[in-house]
């Protein structure tokens, strides 16, 4: 998979909650894709339990904004952003691995208490 | 593994390439560690090989900073850095996973060759 096609699956990402657009993730998640978010908590496993999972979170209305460049390496990258709603802000760091269709088969989101602002 | 000493490990390993010292990374890591530097490549496995690994970049005289807070979750810390040198510069993720002693057992550097600058 090419680096610039990794980036593009990251700014669409992004997009997803910009516009609160679920077919978005339908389009990044592969069927049998797992989601851990934050890391050490359960995974949601495939796309029905993926796409509730977003549906919750889209429809709380928090944006994403990139807080660095994204960093391809393998089948993976990893992306720095913060997590921003009304009063609230969570920096955070996603790993999204990619099968070789393209499609995302594991994100993982990194994220703490000592990551929340205001 | 306290958030606490998964950050200061975090500082450890930045000071380690501050002051050069092959010490602190044989402090920080398990005997039975792994380092894939950038994901995708080979692994470097256990610590003998881990610290040939690390004598060649401390060598080197590289610095790094951070860009970002680490995000701990479970039992890993994920945190963005800028890898320095003169004239050279690659941004840079790095996931560490820590074992029940609080050692180094995984590390995965995410970079790829758009990260690198100036």
């Amino acid at each position: 998979m090419e680096t610039q096609d990794k980036i593009a699956a990251v700014h669409r990402y992004v997009e997803a909650f910009e516009t609160a657009d679920i077919a978005i993730i339908k389009e990044l998640y592969a069927a049998d894709a797992t989601v851990e978010d934050p890391v050490g908590t359960d995974t949601h496993n495939g796309i029905d339990a993926i796409v509730a999972f977003y549906e919750g979170a889209l429809s709380s209305g928090v944006k994403l904004a990139l807080t660095g460049t994204p960093r391809c390496a393998g089948d993976e990258v990893a992306f720095p952003f913060q997590v921003k709603a009304p009063g609230m802000s969570i920096d955070v760091i996603d790993i999204f691995k990619f099968n070789a269709e393209g499609m995302v088969v594991s994100m993982r989101a990194f994220w703490g208490a000592e990551n929340m602002g205001s």
